[in-house]
């Protein structure tokens, strides 16, 4: 049987996580406090400093806190098809339609800020979007295996340049209060994918050549 | 004959926004204080509080050097044709192959951290990339005009999504350190706009008319 003093523990250590980032999501890491993640969690300062030698240490939690929330919204689509996948592209544009509680990506725009503190942050950064990219890629790999997308197609790669461009549409979609950055972003995305499934062109391979593919 | 002293003071007006534009890319805006720009710009208190009545009045002027930036390096290229387009974005994943200087992008990772400080701000940073996305409509309008893109293309709804891309693409390859992210969401910002050329194709378009082409 776990010690309930432990499961106490962990419990109030969730607590502190997820104030900071609902915290840190809203006003950004540095408007964050420590002091005022105290409060919003109603913890103490040794306790915290007991779970956390530092802000960085929080942060890096925080980030995985930020991709949980993500991957738990997202397993609602099945994305290892191309309704899945729609439904999906479909859900993060709706999202902007309305702004209530939207500050941006849940994960991205907390990233972007830390990405200049240090190396251990980046890295926490990188490590974080690699998780979440492993989860479409597996996706994409079903895919491939079913004949939905070519032989050649590199689901990693494809991965990857998605949730690349999911960021950017956040991102303009949160400065113009506007879903529409997010829905060209998204046509891109999608039209990048199809270009993969079994039913080739001409003109887009021969440009997008140039650019390494 | 302009004023001398008005000459020196549009100078020095001119050096606190490039300082403070170089710290708040470097280190981010709010770990850039007054006190840090003043001792960059090598310019005293009220000389400072002169030109501008608070932070926020001198964020909104670092976007538009930032933006001052951009322009410069992209009018390299002439966006509106195949070879300059492609050529920008030859450009942009080739920068990050080193990270000398390199902190996001110029523009992106400032507005990322202003957008939740206030309306102004949001709307500052909003109009910035509006006059971003000015020139590349422009620069696809003479395309459509020539008959490089077909009439159906909206060059306004092009430009925002390319500049939505790429801001996920300096994100994803910042926090990576690695060209592959600016790499793969170019490719589909290509993909997307060569779709528009003259020549078309099926399955893309299917899947577009989905999310609302």
């Amino acid at each position: 049987m776990p010690d309930p003093i432990t499961r106490r523990g962990l419990r109030s250590k969730a607590g502190i996580i997820s104030a900071a980032a609902s915290l840190m999501y809203e006003r950004g890491v540095a408007a964050t406090t420590v002091e005022d993640i105290l409060v919003a969690s109603g913890t103490g300062k040794s306790q915290f400093y007991h779970y956390f030698p530092d802000k960085n240490a929080l942060i890096i939690e925080v980030l995985s806190h930020q991709l949980a929330v993500i991957l738990e919204d997202q397993s609602r689509f099945d994305l290892d098809s191309w309704d899945g996948i729609v439904g999906w592209f479909r859900a993060l544009i709706d999202r902007h339609e309305s702004w209530w509680g939207l500050h941006g990506c849940p994960l991205g725009s907390i990233a972007n800020e830390v990405l200049e503190h240090g190396e251990p942050l980046r890295r926490g950064a990188a490590d974080t979007f690699a998780r979440w990219e492993s989860t479409l890629t597996a996706a994409l790999e079903v895919m491939r295996g079913r004949g939905e997308l070519v032989g050649t197609a590199d689901p990693a790669a494809l991965a990857e340049a998605v949730i690349a461009i999911i960021q950017g549409g956040y991102l303009l979609s949160s400065i113009k209060r506007d879903p529409s950055p997010m829905r060209g972003a998204l046509l891109a995305a999608l039209g990048y994918l199809a270009s993969y499934a079994p039913a080739a062109e001409g003109q887009v391979d021969r440009l997008q050549s140039r650019l390494g593919r």
